[in-house]
C-alpha cells in the first residue's frame, strides 16, 4: 500500500521538531510505517526560531569581530561594517536550505508528513485539523497508531506581568524574524539565550545591558565559567547586573523605547532606558490543546511525566520527548530522547538517556560548553571531587587563532577518578565538548582522558591538559 | 643542593623539542632531578621551524580567505589584501611568546636547561660543548645520569640529487624564516607539509603546482580523503600532478627561477617553471654526532630502535623518543613517547604507546585529520570492516560557517564494531579528531561513538552521524 493512502500507522509522531523528526526517521529506518504531524514546518523551534537562525547571526558577528582584528594577522581591509538586514537575509537562507534538506529526508525515509494541528484522542488516535498549502483549513483526518510519540515542543515564556509587544518588549521569536537593529537593548535573563543575544548585539554595536535575577551570568554553569564570561562581557563594554530586581508591572514601553527601575535587593532602583527589551526568561512546554486530557498521561509542573528509561507516559503506547517533558530544553537532548523512545517501541536495546551526560553549548563570545556536574553541584550532591584546569592562553593553537580567553576544566571523583563534569569557556569549545561527552558515556577517568593523544597544535589539547591537571600532571602549564 | 650546582642528575634529556621537554617536565613533576640539553632553543623543530610557525601562517591565510567571503555574511570591507611580511612578523611573535612560556615552565618545573651540543659517552654520561649567550663556544661540561633520554629530533631531507640552495630550491626551514612571497611555486611532495604550504601560498595568490610521486595527494590518508583534497585544490586553481616523475639532476635553478621536466611514467615530460621550488619530501633523524657509537643502542633504517612499550634502546638506561626513532614524526607522538619513557624510568604504570591510536592533523584548507587505519590499510591487514560516512554539507553548523566541503568517515570492525579508523576532511577537523582519539583509547564501538550525545548545532555532529552511518542509522543524511 502506498504511503499516504491509509490512516493506519505503526507510529504517529506529533510535532516535527528535532526530537520528532529524529524519532520518525529512526523508526522508519527500523521498518515502521510512520506519520509526522505538525501545524508548522518540519524542523520546529530549533530550525526556525531557535538554534539555527541564532547561530547563523552569531557566526556573522563572530566573523565581524575577526575582520576587525584582521590587521593583527597581516590582513588589510578597508573600514569594515555589518548590515543587519544582510545578516538576517543569510540567516533565512540557511534556515530554508536546512528545511529543504529535512523535507528531502522525510521523503527518503518514506515518512509521511501531515501538515495540520494534531490532537490526541486517547493514546492511539490522532485527530488532525489539516492545513492546506495556502495556510487555510483543509478538512480533517484521523490517524490510528500502534504507538504515538508526543513531541509538541515549547514556546517562549515571559515573566508574570511582562507582556512582550513584539516592538519594544520582544522575545527571541521576534528578533529571529526581524531585520532591524536596536541602538540599545536590555536583555532580561542571562541563560544561554540571553547571553548569546547580548554577545551578538554588542558585536554589532548595540549598547547592551544584561539583567539577571540570580547572582551569576549563565547561572546553571560552573561558577568559574560564569565569572570568566562576566569579565569578558565587561571588557567588551556589555553592562552586566546580576541579582537584578525590578517590578515587571512598572516596565514602561513607549514611543521612544522602554524603561525599567532596577537594582540589587536592598538598594534604591535606578532607571534604565533602551530602545528595546529582550525577554529571555525561559520556555513553556506546549501541553495545551494536544488532547492530553483524553489520555492517562500525567502533567506535573507544566511538563509531561515519562519513565526516563523508555520515554513512556502513564498512557500505554503514548510516549513524550523533548521540551514537552522539560529537563534541559535542548534540541540534541530531544533527538536522543526520540531515539530512546523508538528503541523502546521496537524493543531494541535501550538507549542511555542520562541527563548528567548531556552536553550543553552556548554560542556567546567566548563560547561556553559543559557536561555533567559543576563544582557547586558536586558539593550539593556530596560528591568528593578534584578539579584540573588549563587556560587557553597556554595553548599554542589558541594563541595562533588570536582568541585565547577562557579555560578547560575537568572535575573527577576524588577516589575513582571518574569524570563528573567538564566545563569549557573559550574558542570553539562547543565542538570540543563532544570529546568529553564520548568519554563520559564510556565512563572514562580523568587520567584516561588525559592519556588520549591530542594532536598538536590543537585547541583540544587544552581539554587533555585539564584532565592531566586533575592529577597535577599538566605539561604545558 | 641547588639546581645547577652539580653535574649529577637522575635524568638527562638530550634534545629540547616537544618530546624532550615533555619528558623533562613530567620527570621533574615526579621528583627526578632533570637536565634538558639542546644546542638550539627549547621547543625544537615544532615550535621554531615546524608546526607552530606553519600554523600561524595558515591561520592568516584562513582568515584572509574568510575575509574575502565576508560579504556572504553581511559584512562589508574594502578591498582586502595580505602582507606576507606582516604574516611572517606575527608568526615570529607567536613563536617567541610560546618560547618564553617554555622557558618559564622549565624554571617552574626546576628543570635545568643546559645550552650546548650534547654527545653520549656511553649510556649514562653526556658531554656537552657549551654555547654561551652570545652563541660562541663556552667550554664544556659532562653530566652523569641515572637515565638518559635521547630526543635529538630530525631535519628536513631532500631527494637524492636535489640540493636546496635556500633561494630557488627551498625547504620548510627556509620558508619559515623568510618574509618573501614567490609569484609561483612548485611543491615537491604532497604529504602534510607539502599540502599545507601549497594551500597557504595558493591563498596568498601564488601560482602553485604540487608534484607527488605516489598516485594520490596525502598518500598516507584514506583514498577518499586524498580524492576530496585533490578536488578541492583543483577548484582553488592549484595544479596537482600525481604519479609525477622527474630527474632531480635535471632540475635547473637560475637567476629567474627554477625549471623541471616532469610527467607521469610513460609520457613525455613537459617543462614546468616557477620562481621557487619547495622540497617537502620528508625528514631524516638526527642520529649523527650524538655519540650513539659509544653505546649499545641499535640504529636501523636511519632511526634508533627502541622497545615500543618502554622506549628503551638496547643500551640499559638509554631511552630514545620522537623523530629519532622514526614512525609518525609528529610532535604529539614524541610527547607521548616521552611520557611513556618517564613512566618506564620511574616504574609507574606504563603509558599506552599504540601507533594505531595516534591522531594526525593537516592544516591545509580543507583541514584533514585521521586516526587508525584507512580502508586500504584494513584491506591490506585482512580486517573485515564496515564504513559510515557523513558529508559536512548535511551539517547545520558547517552551513552556518559557510565552509562545508568534506566529510567524516568512521571505519569499524565488521563483527565487533570496534572503531578501526576515523578519517575527517573539512572545517575544524583537526580539533574534532580528539574525540575519536579518546574513543579509540577507550576501545569504543562505532555504535557507542554514535550514541554519545553531540550538541546541536556543532560540527562534531558529523562525526557522531558517521558513526551511526556504520550501522546505516544516520539521522540527518
Amino acid at each position: 500500500m502506498a504511503v499516504g493512502s491509509s490512516n493506519s500507522f505503526d507510529l504517529v509522531v506529533l510535532g516535527a521538531g528535532t526530537g520528532g523528526y529524529s524519532a520518525a526517521f529512526r523508526a522508519a529506518q527500523l521498518g515502521l510505517k510512520v506519520a509526522l504531524v505538525d501545524a508548522h514546518k518540519i524542523g520546529g523551534t530549533c530550525l526556525h526560531v531557535g538554534c539555527i537562525p541564532t547561530k547563523a547571526m552569531l557566526e556573522s558577528a563572530d566573523l565581524y569581530a575577526r575582520v576587525k582584528k584582521a590587521g593583527d594577522f597581516g590582513i588589510t581591509t578597508g573600514e569594515a561594517s555589518i548590515d543587519f538586514a544582510a545578516v538576517a537575509k543569510r540567516r533565512g537562507q540557511i534556515v530554508e536550505r536546512l528545511h529543504k534538506g529535512l523535507q528531502g529526508l522525510t521523503k527518503k525515509n518514506h515518512v509521511e508528513f501531515v501538515h495540520g494541528r494534531g490532537r490526541l484522542k486517547g493514546g492511539k488516535k490522532v485527530e488532525i485539523a489539516l492545513i492546506g498549502e495556502d495556510g487555510a483549513a483543509a478538512g480533517s483526518r484521523t490517524l490510528d497508531a500502534t504507538d504515538v510519540i508526543l513531541a509538541t515542543g515549547s514556546r517562549v515564556k515571559s515573566l508574570p506581568g511582562l507582556v512582550p509587544d513584539g516592538k519594544r518588549i520582544v522575545t527571541s521569536d521576534d528578533i529571529l524574524t526581524s531585520d532591524k537593529l536596536p541602538a540599545s537593548l536590555i536583555v532580561v535573563g542571562a541563560g544561554a539565550v540571553g547571553v548569546e543575544f547580548a554577545s551578538f548585539y554588542a558585536d554589532l554595536g548595540t549598547a547592551v545591558t544584561v539583567l539577571e535575577y540570580l547572582p551569576a551570568l549563565v547561572p546553571l554553569e560552573d561558577r568559574e565559567v560564569s565569572a570568566e564570561l562576566e569579565r569578558s562581557f565587561r571588557r567588551r563594554g556589555i553592562s552586566v547586573m546580576t541579582n537584578a530586581r525590578f517590578d515587571t508591572a512598572a516596565v514602561k514601553a513607549g514611543q521612544d523605547g522602554v524603561s525599567v527601575m532596577v537594582g540589587p535587593p536592598g538598594e534604591a532602583p535606578k532607571e534604565l532606558r533602551a530602545e528595546q527589551m529582550l525577554v529571555a526568561t525561559g520556555r513553556a512546554a506546549n501541553i495545551e490543546d494536544v488532547g492530553l486530557e483524553t489520555t492517562r498521561a500525567k502533567v506535573e509542573n507544566g511538563v509531561v511525566r515519562v519513565d526516563p528509561a523508555t520515554m513512556r507516559t502513564a498512557e500505554p503506547h503514548l510516549y513524550a520527548i523533548g521540551d514537552i517533558i522539560g529537563g534541559l530544553w535542548l534540541a540534541h537532548v530531544a533527538a536522543h530522547e526520540g531515539l530512546a523512545a523508538v528503541a523502546a517501541i521496537v524493543g531494541a536495546e535501550p538507549e542511555q538517556v542520562d541527563y548528567l551526560k548531556m552536553p550543553r553549548a552556548t554560542y556567546s563570545r567566548p563560547q561556553i560548553a559543559s557536561i555533567g556536574r559543576s563544582e557547586q553541584e558536586c558539593e550539593r550532591d556530596g560528591l568528593p571531587f578534584k578539579a584540573g584546569k588549563f587556560p587557553f592562553i597556554a595553548n599554542g593553537k589558541a594563541l595562533i587563532g588570536g582568541d585565547y580567553e577562557g579555560f578547560a576544566k575537568v572535575i573527577a571523583h576524588r577516589d575513582s577518578d571518574e569524570i563528573l563534569g567538564v566545563h569549557l569557556i573559550g574558542p570553539h569549545v562547543t565542538d570540543l565538548i563532544a570529546e568529553a561527552s564520548a568519554a563520559m558515556l564510556l565512563e572514562a577517568t580523568a587520567w584516561e582522558l588525559g592519556s588520549a593523544v591530542h594532536p598538536h597544535p590543537t585547541l583540544s589539547e587544552a581539554l587533555g591538559e585539564a584532565a592531566l591537571a586533575v592529577a597535577g600532571r599538566a605539561i604545558n602549564f
